[in-house]
């Protein structure tokens, strides 16, 4: 039995309008073992109907951490799992509930796991989804497909325990890694360096649709790079950048100069 | 498949207090394709909280049932599955929701089945709970145990919802995916190409050892690419070497030549 994985995993709120549904949240979380609750741009807290929704789980509310933007709430996580309804253009990795927690409480033995979940009316943004590794999908109506905020988080956080409860062994794919998973944090930084990097060799136009770096976030985020890799990665672009600086101050007659660069 | 399992199977509420769990629980069963909702002596019903909470299922209670005993509630139902905490004096086989709603599932193809939950503060009586063939427990933290009453029904529901679609779908995260994946020739491909780049940016030394590409390797082949993915990260090599090659040929003078490599 592993609940200990259980304080590695924390839930993530972006822009929730109702505060009753935080405290459901709360409320959910505790009775699920679980108790680290993250608020991004919450509109009304602290508020009464949150710590009437909580009842006994009143305490979440008070430890809970408030962060302006969802980058600095999942910085320091090595999985981010966006909760998504199925129908995106571009697909991402998508886990149904059960496999999503087996997956997120197996890596929370080495790294803190974000579960994050979007506003009541409309989710996630196309941007916040592709800051996540994954998205999971609880499977419901087609005829009225839209949970209520809290009771999302109470189906994952469910199955979180279950799986905690499960012991099974670690059954992840990268289980043994030598080298610990690059943040959020870092994937951002990388993301921000490649696109940088990308129109500075002419690939990528500043004004042309975003598809693209859409598209290599996907495949970057499900690779799940690790420490070395990440390092790597940037220096790659680090070079390529140094190169071209340097072979442009050449062309332009003034080598000396970019030999600082 | 067998969603029509679901029609057969009724959630029975026993003297709930708040209106709004009402609602909740109506939302959380239509969510999760579930339409039978029974109610034995509610305090308040209907109530204005009750339609609140029910968003778009307020037709659920409409057309939910009322009663005044719990007998009356399930006589209908062949299997009839009561929501406990765990310590009762007397062991009734017991359950958890999975496994629960696994048999409910099954059972629903030839008979109603009823999902009992009681009171708020107090749950089912002993009567009720031996009015039951079995009970189901939701596990929880030890140290606050007792879920919202409709959060217990969204979790016993959301379990007989995947029972039901329990026939081996595909489950894999990249079922649905709108391109093939790279062929193993195209991998191979992009790793002379990516080597031949590294190299000629400075990054990577002919000479070294091969621990750089192993690991590059690793991670693109961890992340499967798509035949547009691979697209894509073949663009930015050839561009780079592009850009790298004019540059080093206005460098020397040559800018014209360049143009045509």
């Amino acid at each position: 039995m592993s609940l200990t994985a259980l304080s590695n995993i924390c839930v993530v709120l972006v822009e929730t309008t109702h505060p009753g549904n935080i405290g459901g949240v709360a409320r959910a979380m505790k009775n699920m073992g679980l108790s680290d609750l993250r608020l991004v741009s919450p509109k009304r807290f602290p508020h009464d109907d949150a710590v009437w929704r909580a009842a006994s789980a009143g305490e979440m509310l008070n430890t809970a951490t408030v962060t302006e933007t969802l980058a600095e709430a999942v910085a320091d996580c090595g999985l981010v799992i966006g909760s998504s309804a199925r129908d995106r253009r571009i697909p991402w990795p998508l886990l149904p509930p059960r496999q999503c927690a087996a997956q997120a409480v197996a890596e929370a033995s080495t790294h803190k796991v974000a579960l994050v979940f979007g506003r009541e009316d409309r989710g996630l943004t196309n941007d916040e989804l592709r800051a996540c590794n994954l998205h999971v999908c609880i499977p419901s109506n087609p005829e009225y497909s839209s949970l209520n905020l809290a009771m999302a988080v109470q189906v994952i956080s469910y199955e979180c325990r279950v799986a905690a409860l499960d012991n099974n062994e670690d059954i992840s794919a990268m289980a043994e890694w030598d080298q610990p998973v690059a943040t959020a944090e870092a994937m951002r930084q990388y993301f921000v360096h490649l696109e940088e990097t990308l129109v500075e060799i002419g690939f990528l136009q500043p004004r042309a649709p975003k598809q693209l770096m859409t598209r290599l976030k996907r495949l970057y985020h499900r690779t799940r790079p690790d420490e070395m890799e990440m390092n790597i990665l940037r220096g790659i672009l680090t070079t390529t950048q140094q190169r071209l600086r340097k072979l442009a101050a050449e062309a332009a007659g003034t080598p000396d100069q970019a030999e600082n660069d």
